[in-house]
């Protein structure tokens, strides 16, 4: 790999990257090159190059430049440009050429339309404050991260919603898109689904457009907190699978688990945003991406490894997740606190019991009897 | 194993069996000895015996003495009163011994007071018409049978539930019991649930009593066509799980399989039984059902060596399922044919293209287009 770095005076980014004057298509961003990140843009690079009289033909991407002080190699912008694959995060899957990676936040969203954003949840506020009043007028956005966050107001602990933090932070409205969406499949083109949740219809049409795909089918639902919540949630479910297997639970236990963290799912989100309505959970955001992290995603595999050994959840990480972290351990804890505020942990057993597996509170009995004396069989 | 018979009058049938005189107790009996009769008989076995005030302590099995002229070896039935085991189709798990099997149908069920049907669909007929009128006055069945029959009435087909077509001949009312089951699991008095759907909520609470233990969680509703439509409808898209294993599809169509399988069969139900209610997909014997069978299950893993090999159906069962047959295959038939009458095959796009792979009139890529292009994204 070249340790200089990439030319980027001969692409251009903000105004120059193939816009003509006057031109009233949209400019579209990424957020993080993570696999998730890397993968989505694999689809977006193809969508706006074949619809390029709706969108500017090149989507910049924002990769974080973890380099320490010191260290001579490249960025991972300068290699996405120069070999168009992430070698770190999604190895062996090709970047369309007119995705083009920068380590600057600024040169990749100024003046976008539509901002995709795919990083851990951690980063966003940093993030939003850094673009607040960059975007294009009238810009929106789209969150593909997973989790929850709070805030406390008058010392009250409320839960709040990615999305929601996204649109106090930069002002503007903010989707989602949840769903059965293993990166490296999506990245190969392989069939799947995926659900936007979104506030106005306008807004979710459009990011249809832009992701939908013979491949990647999307359908858009106004009920975007159900989405995302089923999107966070899963994380949490998928531990408890992945106990299941390290223990050796087998088939009916892990349906069962499936099952009652759909239910859970359903009545954290009827308690805390009654509004919603119920057909979200026969979603992809629902049911399909639930079985899919259950089986095949980093919280199942890291949750097995956790309870199969004796070592921390930090050094399970490190072990199998080179460099990324599993979401259900973290969302477990927000949630657990968040039903403990409401006196509501015994009515989420599965949620309190995967919070209380990571933090040494929990052992294989626990877990089993928050299954065998579920509240769903009163 | 000893070739003569076992001694029966050592035990008794009817109204000798731990009977006393004036006994208000009810006697069960279960019809059918192949894996799920066997470990059904194991949950049964144990749950009369721990309710004595309720139940009768000996539960009579029928099994189906398979054997050819000539041929001196035990019945199934004897072997499992000597061995309290079923080495053909369940073994190494242990029958209780207050479970008596008898080749005798009317020994086994004359007098009972609930009878569990547990017999491939094809053979209830004729056993229905060898025990009407044998029960007691009051008696009621239950039926774990997957698959659904149809009627031919002045030329026109109409489809019947399996119940229904008990009902009918045996003159008693028929609930159903489905649910996330692999028997070897169950056997094991391993966690699972299932779901009873009932007529008379008094007969569905006089079976939970009878199925209910600490590891097999039991649900009652009498949403009942819906109960036994998801258990039929299962085999058929646990065939497209497998097709999609044997083609090397992966985590996300797996998924998307699984849901938009889960909607056809609600979008079926509707159709055909539009009083149905909506939460019975949220059972156990909808998407936890569903799931374990398509990862699980002898009709996902039947669809995936048929699709890998250019075997009939009829070899690649022989070859894995030791004599049980995969209750997919006849289900698709049965459900493709009610689709045709009723010009409805677009709609169910899954449950078409599983039958159509079957008989050879679709291949990979139609299977791929029926999801791509399901009328769901629409």
């Amino acid at each position: 790999m070249p340790c200089q770095s990439f030319d980027y005076s001969s692409i251009g980014f903000n105004n120059n990257s193939g816009e003509i004057y006057g031109d009233r298509r949209k400019k579209v961003a990424i957020v993080g090159g993570g696999n998730w990140g890397s993968a989505i843009a694999c689809v977006v690079g193809k969508t706006v190059k074949a619809q390029s009289d709706v969108f500017q033909p090149t989507v910049n991407m924002w990769c974080r430049d973890s380099r320490k002080p010191g260290d001579t190699s490249s960025s991972i912008a300068d290699i996405i440009n120069y070999t168009h694959e992430n070698p770190k995060y999604l190895p062996g899957r090709r970047i369309p050429e007119n995705v083009i990676a920068t380590s600057s936040l600024r040169d990749a969203c100024e003046s976008a339309h539509i901002l995709i954003l795919v990083v851990p949840h951690q980063g966003i506020p940093q993030i939003c404050s850094e673009l607040r009043g960059k975007l294009q007028e009238g810009a929106h956005a789209v969150s593909l991260t997973k989790g929850i966050s709070s805030t406390s107001e008058n010392g009250v602990v409320k839960m709040q919603l990615i999305s929601e933090d996204i649109e106090k932070a930069l002002g503007v409205e903010c989707s989602v898109l949840m769903g059965a969406n293993l990166a490296g499949e999506v990245a190969d083109g392989k069939f799947c689904e995926a659900t936007i949740g979104c506030k106005s219809l306008e807004n979710g049409e459009e990011l249809k457009t832009l992701f939908d795909t013979p491949n990647f089918r999307i359908r858009v639902t106004t009920d975007y907190e159900a989405v995302e919540l089923c999107g966070a949630l899963k994380n949490i479910v998928a531990c408890a699978a992945g106990f299941a297997d390290g223990l050796g639970w087998a088939y009916n236990v892990k349906s069962a688990i499936i099952r009652l963290g759909l239910l859970e799912t359903k009545k954290f989100v009827e308690h805390f945003y009654p509004s919603s309505v119920g057909h979200t959970y026969f979603e992809s955001c629902g049911v399909a991406d639930l079985i899919t992290t259950c089986y095949g995603g980093r919280n199942r595999k890291v949750a097995e490894a956790f309870i199969k050994s004796d070592k921390s959840l930090q050094v399970v990480e490190q072990e199998l997740l080179k460099g990324q972290s599993a979401q259900g351990p973290p969302t477990a804890q927000d949630v657990f606190e968040m039903l403990e505020i409401h006196n509501l942990t015994e009515k989420f057993p599965i949620f309190t019991s995967v919070h209380k597996v990571f933090v040494g509170e929990h052992g294989e009995t626990e877990l089993y009897d928050s299954l065998r004396n579920h509240p769903e069989y009163d």
